[in-house]
């Protein structure tokens, strides 16, 4: 990097917003390694878009490399520098804009909290749908550029499906600009889409708006217990039709996983006895709360007397709720059983699903080298999570274990990534579900948006 | 077009797929001008995706220009010829490849009509909830092509929410697969969303995979009037909320609209008296009929208590459906009124939708040679339509009546296309609602994806 560059960077955008030096070792990469000094040549905290234009351009007149950080929550290597990258930190973008409660939509910068998010909607009787774990540290622009999904994308959709405008930075400095609050719009090139998922390699989003929904007033769920793979599809099928659009959670969890979590040393006890192959949590988001809970009711007492589930227990109060749902999303109790552990977010058609997760299961159960196998997920999405405890951190085991789970998926027409993306530690196993037409033209596009392989360089794609 | 070229589709696909000479003046461009011999240089009827290839193949090597025919229902002049092309045409791609009950998608070709999906999926108790008036002639390529909307926008989403899979020839004879059967995929960039939407500009859908829903058991609906917009808007919020999830219909009908839909000489009374400025038609999708009918009913009489609407009519029966349901889809009810009309499917904010309307009614009801002005359309998706009848067909009157619709939409942040498209007819039009920096990425994409400019040219962008 040129001194030059330096102090052009420190003329345009100030000082005080260039970190360099032993102000960058204080920044990390990821929240999780927030002891490991950032290895960067430089820091930048801009304030709002034309700053990150100016930056851009700069950077590709000096051929420079930039990353951009967001809350650093990325579960695929996406944030991990080689050293020679300039940082753009969108930590300054962090205002909500406007919240327009009659189009339903909410204006943020890219650096805006997920939760922050959801708690305006809520100020204003209104709901934002996205949610998963890393709520308190991930922000809009890296949600949207990963296309991030969560719990409740069987029926709110994933990130592409809550966003209606956009505002991105070309490596070049261009800025496009299309923060319409429109839900419809037809006139030629839908672009945002091309940003959405591409996980900050074809451009930078520095703001968006988002769709929001009329916020919920009553919620349920309910714990259910299975023995066959066909059931547990048959009763999502049955419980969707009869709850007709308030169907909001699917969840699916093994006997393995089920069982971990609700005994020793877990602080939650089993909702449903031991001794069923399939857990399922189901929730409905509705608009009232008696009735509600009446109507899932009345369908898991049908349900149970027509023998499509082997038991059915409701959640009968707020502390219920939080207790079943802890159940799902206390994911932690299966890592603190892995000293070492290796995860995965796969998706599969629903139809494959069952079996694919048993011959997966039984051939992980035969490898020696793996302590424990925890699957679990998003079933109404096709999508479901592995975490995996192991004997040893030996690239060996790690390849092994990756053949397993992702080499069917091929055949199956699946997805080695559903939600997280492919960043950097999956780029060698993108070929398994894309092909090699298709990664051609994503080359192309990336070519083209970004000639000089400058944005987030390495990530998703090796020219 | 050189005869080589001629001779070798013939020997590639056969001679009897090759329509020439006369066999071409039989065909047309569109379903409404079937007495208008098609001006093209030849027209090609394919079997499948390996001969689409070949055919680009060739008209790529020889710089022929192509174009692509599905149901010849689009509304932007998307598929006029100006004589110099080749018509490929989908009809021979036209099956139905599998409906997945399990996994809830369906595989088609093409060619499909989107009532035979419609068909299809409720043979197995399924759902596509996509409709629209040209559903017995459009096929699924151009609606995917187009990213059609309609009726349901609002609960299941524009046509591109539907889609899961997709196949794909480019210009140069290029096939991209992505036939997947998987809701969630975030393996890279997400291919198809350029393709959705993008008028067949940047390649040829052949094949798609879509997502289909559990078919619902109850439909209800009800006319509702109102004085003011802003009341109108909150009982959109009303209604929603309340009916968590099963809202799939709130359409708008302003009062002259309403008037010449239901007198003389329609066949259709109206379901509540005149008077009021707005009339709303809402429609509620469920599992139970009985159940679902007083859900809405209670909904409806809390409104009319609370003052959230000034008269509420429900439709009691299937007959009552047909007869509120018939107000507001035989549009040709107002075509007949103007011999001769010009037709608008814009997009605006909600918020901003009511002075908008008012504005443009004033304006066009000040204009001379403008007879009739008729808005009606999807509220809450932001979008509307105006049909308006005219004295004369002169170009003056056609671009006042434009400037008066269309100019407001860039301050407002609207769009000049919400469903249709921009195609041929709206091309001068599309600056007002993309910048320059937009257009000139889409010309960029055109340019990667087809370079000698030979796929559906002249339509959406010029370059």
């Amino acid at each position: 990097m040129s001194t030059k560059l330096i102090e052009k960077l420190q003329a345009t955008i100030g000082s005080q917003k260039v970190l360099l030096g032993k102000d960058i070792l204080e920044r990390y990469h990821h929240i999780w390694h927030m002891d490991q000094p950032l290895n960067a040549l430089a820091y930048l905290l801009p304030e709002n878009t034309q700053e990150i234009s100016d930056i851009c351009k700069l950077c590709h007149e000096h051929d420079q490399k930039v990353m951009i950080y967001g809350g650093l929550t990325n579960l695929v290597g996406a944030t991990e520098t080689t050293g020679d990258e300039i940082i753009i930190s969108m930590a300054k973008l962090n205002k909500i804009e406007e919240v327009d409660a009659q189009s339903r939509t909410m204006t943020v910068q890219a650096g805006v909290i997920l939760e922050n998010v959801q708690n305006a909607a809520k100020e204003n009787e209104l709901f934002f749908p996205l949610n998963f774990g890393a709520k308190g540290s991930a922000q809009m622009g890296g949600i949207i550029s990963q296309n991030a999904g969560g719990l409740r994308v069987l029926r709110y959709g994933m990130t592409r499906n809550l966003i209606l405008g956009l505002e991105v930075v070309l490596m070049d400095g261009t800025i496009l600009n299309s923060m319409k609050k429109i839900i419809k719009d037809n006139s030629a090139y839908d672009l945002k889409q091309l940003f959405i998922g591409s996980e900050g390699t074809l451009g930078i989003v520095t703001k968006a708006v988002l769709k929001l929904q009329e916020e919920p007033k009553s919620r349920n769920s309910a714990f259910l217990a299975f023995n066959e793979f066909d059931k547990v599809v048959n009763f999502l099928k049955f419980i969707d039709q009869g709850l007709a659009g308030s169907l909001s959670g699917f969840e699916l969890i093994y006997d393995i996983t089920y069982q971990t979590l609700t005994s020793d040393p877990s602080p939650y006890k089993p909702p449903i006895p031991y001794g069923y192959k399939y857990y399922v949590l189901v929730e409905s988001l509705g608009s009232d709360q008696e009735k509600d809970h009446a109507i899932l009711n009345n369908l898991l007492e049908q349900a149970v007397l027509e023998n499509l589930t082997l038991d059915a227990v409701m959640a009968h109060s707020e502390s219920d709720l939080k207790w079943f749902w802890s159940i799902r999303e206390d994911v932690h109790i299966l890592k603190a059983k892995c000293d070492i552990d290796q995860h995965f977010d796969i998706s599969a058609p629903i139809s494959a699903f069952g079996d694919y997760v048993d011959a997966v299961m039984d051939k992980l159960n035969h490898l020696d080298g793996v302590k424990h196998a925890f699957p679990f997920g998003h079933l109404a999405d096709g999508n479901i999570h592995f975490i995996i405890g192991k004997k040893n951190d030996s690239d060996e085991l790690k390849n092994q274990i990756n053949d397993i789970v992702y080499n069917p998926l091929t055949a199956l027409g699946g997805s080695v990534s559903a939600e997280h993306g492919i960043g950097l530690h999956k780029k060698a196993y993108l070929k398994l579900c894309r092909t090699e037409a298709e990664i051609s033209v994503m080359k192309m596009l990336k070519k083209s948006f970004d000639p000089k392989g400058l944005l987030n360089t390495g990530k998703v794609l090796d020219l």
